[in-house]
């Protein structure tokens, strides 16, 4: 995993713990384009890197035959920009193993953690805050659910929640490509 | 095609005419997930409504049968969310159809075309500029190209062309999806 000019953002997604549209606590399937327009994003706004999570041995394997056929095979002759954007993903079983990791690459520093949610929650962070508490400069680790978003106990486990985007309209369902490439330009993107 | 609170932003997503990694002028295939999250991030923003633009009549009769499952099929019981956003999805053989169609809802005006490129072009305008613009209250059209981007001809045609999304490294590399929801935040999110 490369650094880039935000050296304390991290993005996980997360396939576990999710919920399904009943509410059951599940591991999700991973799905390609998701991997490839938020490792796209991360690259391009200059995030640090972007986990994959998942606990299920042959997601993972998934996981890495697609990172290395554009990283190492075929697909990085054919399209080096793909190349560039999936070399900042890592793959790891847990959310907490990516906070161990994080902590590794700043001198044992755990990164806090910023969950996001389509939903309202009591107590979120705006965007506008997160950006300053990224000059700062603690690393941070911002999780993002598939599915039907992440479980009670990984948001009650969060050190903050993110307030959910809201367009001018009731309705707030963006796939998860969306509203992490939107969330990534309302943090790192310049104000113009 | 239903109308909801920016009544005079169009989007479209054209796959004739761009360009392929070559440079020729080809139409490109349809890619079921920018017709959902598209439509989902239109939906999100109050947009007028999505239009797809094909000249391919498999690729049309396509278009159509996933927009049916969605919004008549078993998928609209199974998801009414992705229902409400597919409802906004319209299909044109050409941008020109395109323009006909919004012109006929806006008293025979037809749309200024503002056109997406990930490249930089002379003489653009900046999102903050199409806000007030789309404040003014003429129908707009914007345009994003699938594949390689909008072909030559397909830009100088265009009466704008918007200025690129830049992240804050010199990778500029987004999906077409995650390039749409950024921008249609960029317009008609809430400056927080």
């Amino acid at each position: 995993m490369n650094t880039y000019c935000s050296p304390n953002l991290y993005v996980a997604l997360a396939h576990y713990p999710v919920i399904n549209k009943r509410g059951d606590v599940i591991a999700s399937a991973v799905t390609n384009l998701d991997i490839h327009d938020i490792a796209r994003a991360v690259r391009t706004y200059g995030a640090a890197g972007f986990y994959i999570v998942t606990p299920l041995e042959d997601q993972t394997e998934l996981v890495k035959t697609l990172i290395s056929h554009w990283t190492e095979g075929a697909g990085a002759v054919y399209n080096s920009k793909r190349r560039e954007a999936l070399e900042t993903v890592a793959i790891r079983e847990t959310l907490e193993a990516v906070s161990q990791d994080i902590a590794g690459k700043h001198h044992g520093v755990y990164p806090r953690t910023v969950v996001t949610s389509a939903r309202n929650n009591p107590g979120v962070i705006s965007t506008r805050s997160f950006r300053e508490m990224l000059k700062r400069g603690p690393p941070c680790l911002l999780v993002f659910g598939t599915a039907w978003g992440l479980s009670q106990d990984c948001m009650d486990a969060a050190d903050y929640i993110l307030s959910p985007l809201q367009g001018n309209t009731a309705y707030n369902h963006l796939s998860v490509r969306s509203a992490a490439s939107i969330i990534l330009d309302r943090l790192l993107g310049d104000r113009e």
